[in-house]
């Protein structure tokens, strides 16, 4: 059988069982779990597997499983992610399969993700004296909530003796049909920091008896604008906004404290240690001014999503081929970030999106929306790109 | 019987008296009133003067009380004020004469005031024939809450005929005995202004595709220190400060909108216009560079108490006389407001502070503190200050 | 001869003697000399004594010259004090007295002041044994340009014996016959200052690689508006200008440093200091969010003129009935500064303002301007009001 | 003859011909013209290919010349450019060859780009009968000073039948032996701005009176750091720089006009867009705040250098292999301009570094530099490079 020809026959199986797909997708989307707290979701993927007979690692770094399909031949030995936590977000869609936890949510695809490697692998499975090497399928827990669940998967040796990794997200805001692929950076490092101003307050009346914290926030604020505009390298993307300032006083009271955090994108490791020292060396500054004190956090969530060169290529190359692909286009960069980028520290590989745009819908709900969905038919789309990857790569 | 003898009968009387003054502001103490809400105070003050059959006007420009007091000879016509509302404070004090409203509290020591004018009133009324012209005596409602009570009582006549208007605040930064004086500026005007910046919200990565109200928040706090600065003339004095700023979020979310509430104090009309003008230029500026709406709110409290220089004198002079004070000094300008302002704009006049430190203290409480008390002895010296200005008194 | 008497006859000697002043000013006015350099006017005026047999000491504190006349019975030793120094402007007027020095002008009026006291010392020198007590007559040299020579005269024993002080400004923007008097806070504390921001330049595509110069300098002047608005005491008067910000360069180049140079002033000693201390701060503050470098020089010229209450409602009250005293009003405070400063920190004394503005004209030019010019009939009204105080002051 | 024993002939002849190529290079050294005005330059060039009998055009757009060599079998028309203009900067350097023009010199490389492309014509026109398609040889005029002598060449038809552009840059800071390539943004755009504020100047003790355009001018420059940090996609790379702030004031005297002038960098269009229009809302906004005026003027300089990706990755894989190539590495992005910008917009092709750093040299002096100078070997280097271009570009 020729790879053409088996990954027709992959192909036409996976259309077959679509309506599984569908069915583990919903189950999982009626029964969200948070980051962390997954137990059951890694329950019913590592039972799944059990009943293929395909082995299976569990509590890899947490709640994280691995199942592994070994080829009949040489070959290399390709990772297959997906997520599987939800968020604490309340459903708000009108839909029989409607999560049933109050205020927890699959309102980023995670469940279709799961669904789709699960699949995936029981038809991979059925191939598996027609493959080469070794395919590893690696469920994550907790990739909404830093420190994530890659990390400790890593750690835990997921990713001992792998080759290469792909990855894959639906995405709602492109129609099914469309594969996104981005070489180099692709999603940015979200970084998150506060700053408490300590000042010292007093009556509206009498400012030279106080150090005003909420003038010592606004010039903070103000002076932070510098960061991005003249400390970082113009050629690194960078971003430092403050989301929340906080300061609540009578009118006729000078503010005591205040309160601002924020949060910082970016992409190289030099522009992210730049961006830390940087938005501490203002808040030094003013407070110096003021002779005030301050307590300052910067908590790096991950790190840059960097795909590698040629695994992108290829994956933009072979889902061109893939049936149900109906355009392939390079992504923009994103200012979000995934836990995925810890995989692509380690070995190469390619994170990319899979389109996933609600049918009958011009515009969809974004991730992380009380009312966002996915285009179910999206799910073997991915599955299909997928499978040709894990069938033509040749390191 | 001369001006000295009959000022040491007055004397002599009120001190025979100062049980009274203690059970009346105890009574009053525990009995508090916020403003415009005084209808038991007010009754209370009216009862007071029926017994001793000094006639009284009640309900003037609200919950206001004037008593007549009429001399035997022809003379000016005096108004001494005292003011009777109460504050949204609750209580601290562990005292036997502790509010019995929760919430509510004398905290300024307008209960003093008005023990004060009641147990003098009756004084002077016994030596009503000895007196030459008329006395006024003002019993104010609503001092603490602006619009106030004196607009009101002026407008329905409390001034018509009068010569010249007294009034004492019992200071409890000051110990007993304490007279302070101030010719001129003596208590800013006192006015609140609010700011909502209405900007574009949007995810903190992307700045570019929002109006952050955030920003803009703190351009405006940072630019509005030009006000007072270089808009002002810089002989006037002028305050500008931004007391609460709100912009809650999470900190990966750019702000949609931003609250800033602050209070404004100058002594000159011109000035209090510029500030008014003058911040709305900043925030119309600053929203301006970003695109971005905004309201803006000024309201103006009292008028700033500029006391007359000749009555003002006048009291220095007869108060360094008078029995039981100690010291009399100049006063420094305050930023605090006080409608006494109203009175000062219509007749000749001045407004001065009879120190009140509670015995054995340091360090009082200060006003508008919830464990805040005054020195009770301070009573019968600020009722033979008044005393002998009634007396003195020559136009 | 009673002092009205007296008073009437020197005022009608000095109205003899105008031309006299008129012929001494016109030719002080031809040969200006720059502040330290009047060796030739201190020369005339120490010859204009001799020839009186008026008994003098020169080289007091520099080219101060002080002048003596002794009255026949006892009294007070008033001190009446004349600044004779010159500005480095070109004259511009067209007059037949114009300056015949390039460059140099008396465009203060000190000419004015020192003809006034001449004449007026030859003629109470000729009513000498009508006097009471002891006429200083103080020269002064360098009023123009800090550190003055007020305050070595003062060290030199000026004020030896002195107890009280007068001295007048004549004042172009103020019609002849009007006197202008102050209590407390008349002239400010004129102090100029200098930043030198040390940043570290390089080309405007890379600002990441130096330390931004113009940013750092515009943060310094935008931050600074917080010592007046929040650091002074509000009730204070103060004013912090930058009038100079230079950093020449391409525009693409971004600059190595920048200077910025300014003037604060001031009434109180303690709002001085903060002023002082708060500059610093700021330059100390945004320096350090850019961790550059900086030098910062404050230098203190005159201390603030704070006329003594006494002495001036004095001067009000005698001037109101002085001939050829038109107005008497209370003058604005000033923020321009003042070596009689100095003076008034050892002895009681006032110095007010005599009004001297063109006939014809609406619109003076200001002291200062190429085109500046007195009334020099507003001299013999100044010399009276100085006469009316040496023959009424007493102790 | 096959390619590579084409190649390797011409290469020999480029070697044997390193004089000559020094020896123009230095003519040019010495003779060097600036900017528009490079008549003797262009008329060198041209005479240099009248006595090949190489036909050419002059006066292309300017002083542009062009040279065609046509080979003898189909295939495509291949450009090279070489731009052959001084700067306005006096040579500094002590070689024999200095620039015998004071205030003019070859401080950038053009003299060794025009030196390299003739001696290259000469040899590639001595193996004219092998050669496939056309060959332009672009000498373009004013490279150095907007709008620069690329455009109006291109209008006058410089590329009329052109398939593809090659063009080099003698590069000091890397060693004679490497070639930087890069594909998309390698350059960016290099616009310029000037600001003018128009205050009110005035006093520097009387701020109320005036506009303060010292302060208004550094609240610009205070609040520009928003353009980049805030208003560009930060995916974008951008800088807006302000290199120069001038308000030449008396530190007593508040600033009646200050002048900012600076540079702005991008890549997009958009960028480009929202920078210039950004910069004037900062502008207008800080203004209104102060009720000022202004002047603001935005010129465009080059646009971004953006390399195609395919002739880019072509030139880097011929250079490994060309002779004298030592090394073959990506550029980083280059924050500054250059006119080869247009022709990129035309046809596809791309802008390279060839490294020229002097020997013994561990830090060259950078372009633009007064004792600028290049390593001489790199001309055949860059040479063979174009040359290998030449032979291989295949459409």
């Amino acid at each position: 059988m020729t790879i053409s020809t088996l990954q027709k026959s992959i192909n036409e199986r996976l259309d077959e069982h679509y309506e599984e797909m569908v069915e583990i997708r919903r189950h999982l989307h009626m029964n969200p779990e948070l980051s962390f707290q997954e137990e059951e979701t890694a329950a019913f993927i590592a039972s799944y597997y059990d009943k293929l007979h395909i082995p299976t690692r569990t509590q890899v770094g947490g709640h994280g499983v691995l199942a592994f399909i070994e080829g009949t031949s040489p070959g290399p030995t390709i990772a297959l992610r997906a997520d599987f936590d939800a968020l604490p977000i309340h459903d708000e869609k009108e839909v029989p399969y409607k999560s049933t936890k109050p205020g927890v949510m699959h309102a980023c695809g995670h469940d279709g993700h799961t669904a789709t490697l699960l699949v995936l692998a029981k038809i991979l499975n059925e191939h598996r004296d027609q493959l080469k090497g070794k395919i590893v399928l690696i469920h994550q827990h907790a990739e909404e909530y830093a420190p994530g669940g890659a990390k400790p998967m890593i750690e835990d040796g997921c990713l001992d003796g792998v080759d290469v990794i792909f990855g894959t997200h639906l995405w709602s805001p492109e129609p099914c049909g469309t594969v996104l692929y981005k070489s180099g950076n692709f999603m940015a490092a979200a970084d998150r920091f506060s700053i408490r101003v300590q000042g010292k307050g007093g009556h509206g009346a009498q400012p030279h008896l106080t150090k005003d914290a909420v003038l010592i926030g606004s010039q903070i604020v103000a002076n932070l604008q510098q960061v991005v505009a003249r400390k970082v390298n113009p050629v690194d993307s960078a971003v430092v906004s403050v989301g929340g300032f906080v300061a609540e006083n009578a009118f006729n009271v000078i503010a005591d404290s205040a309160v601002l955090t924020g949060t910082a994108r970016s992409f190289e490791e030099s522009a992210r240690h730049t961006i830390e020292r940087e938005i501490e060396q203002v808040v030094n500054g003013v407070c110096a001014m003021h002779d005030a004190g301050y307590t300052y956090e910067y908590v790096r969530g991950y790190p840059a999503v960097k795909n590698h060169p040629k695994p992108t290529e290829f994956i933009a190359d072979i889902a061109k081929q893939t049936d149900g692909v109906i355009e392939v286009k390079e992504a923009e960069t994103q200012m979000g970030g995934e836990d995925f980028a810890y995989y692509l520290q380690h070995v190469p590989g390619t994170f990319f999106y899979t389109g996933a745009m609600p049918e009958n819908s011009d515009d969809a709900y974004p991730h992380h929306h009380p009312k966002f969905d996915i285009n179910e038919k999206a799910m073997p789309v991915a599955a299909k790109v997928l499978a040709s990857a894990v069938l033509s790569y040749d390191e």
